[in-house]
This record gives structure tokens, C-alpha cells and sequence, in this order.
């Protein structure tokens, strides 16, 4: 099955998981030549390893906690907590409570 | 005073705002060449009038329930819902319930 992409104006769902977290897979919600938004789940424990993207993003906790790792330094957002990071900028994510963050991608 | 706009990887709060909404004004929360987030705080009654930027463009509710026009079709979001826009679209806002919602904006 094709992975559905939201077009223009079409209406998202980005609140809390709760109970369905643990069976929802990370998934793109939107994705265009210049712009890319994904949510990512990770529960408690996983690690998502460090790796960087040319163009700047910004992570917001939707809910749970996570850290977040940028050029070693940690930064821990919880639910409704979010940062921005330069361009290039070494990146890891870890789950420290079941968490889903939404990222968006200035893609270059 | 000079408007402080996060820097890379600084830890912002967009939780709701709840009863801090009604004296808090609008304001940008990151600010680069490429990337533009704003926090936009729109009162039940108030009209965000037409307008429309070069960019793609995310809006995302965190608290309350506005309509989005876009293009002349209206999109009710509430707390927990996003969409995004495509570049040069028209679009207006207004709140139904006190709300804030979160535009990220790509600057072209």
C-alpha cells in the first residue's frame, strides 16, 4: 500500500498516542520538495543514533520525554516542549518515557 | 527591549497556555535566513485577515479551536491538529475558542 502523504490543507492528527503508541510505527505525515514532517515513536529505551541533515529542523515533544542529543550536549523535552537546530548539526534522539516527536525538515 | 528568538538547540515551551492566553500576545519563537516559528494567540472572535507568504507553511493548534481558510475552504482545527499549505496559498484564521497555534513558516 502507497504511504499517504498529506496534501495542502488537509487535516493532520498530531495529538497523543497514549495507549496506541507502543503498535504505531514512526511515519512521514508530510513530504515535498522542500519540506519534510515525521513523526517519530520512540518508547522508552530506544535510541534513534546519531546522524545529521543538511537543512535546519525542528523537534517537538508530542508526548512522553525523550533526550535530545545535539553535538553531545543533552537537552530533555517532555510533552509541549520543542527546539530548533542549525543545519549539519549532529543529532541523536533516546526514549526515556514511551514518547512521539514531531520533526520537520527544511529540506535543501 | 530586543526580542529574544531561541538559538540552535535552546528548549522552548509551547505548551497552553490556558489562563496566561488572554495576556499573552503573538510572538516569534525562532527566527532564521530560512525559518520562521511563531506562536500566534487568537482570542475567540478574532480574525487573522487574509494574507498569504511565499512558503510552505505548517499551522499547527496547541490549545482551543480556530477555522482555517485556505483558499476560500474553511478547516477547523482544534487542539492536537495541523495541516500544511503550500506556498502562495491565501489564507486567514480565526479563533472560535481562545486559541494559540503554531505557524512554522519557510522563508523562500
Amino acid at each position: 500500500m502507497a504511504i499517504h502523504h498529506a496534501v495542502s490543507a488537509e487535516v493532520i492528527d498530531v495529538r497523543p498516542l497514549g495507549e496506541r503508541l507502543k503498535e504505531t510505527r514512526t511515519h512521514t505525515l508530510i513530504k515535498t520538495d522542500t519540506l519534510e514532517v515525521i513523526r517519530i515513536v520512540l518508547p522508552g529505551g530506544k535510541l534513534l543514533p546519531p546522524h545529521r541533515v543538511d537543512g535546519e529542523i525542528t523537534v517537538q515533544c508530542l508526548e512522553g520525554c525523550i533526550v535530545f542529543d545535539a553535538d553531545g550536549t543533552e537537552h530533555r523535552l517532555s510533552q509541549g516542549q520543542m527546539l530548533y537546530l542549525a543545519g549539519g548539526a549532529t543529532h541523536a534522539l533516546r526514549g526515556i518515557e514511551d514518547a512521539s516527536v514531531l520533526v520537520t525538515i527544511l529540506l535543501k
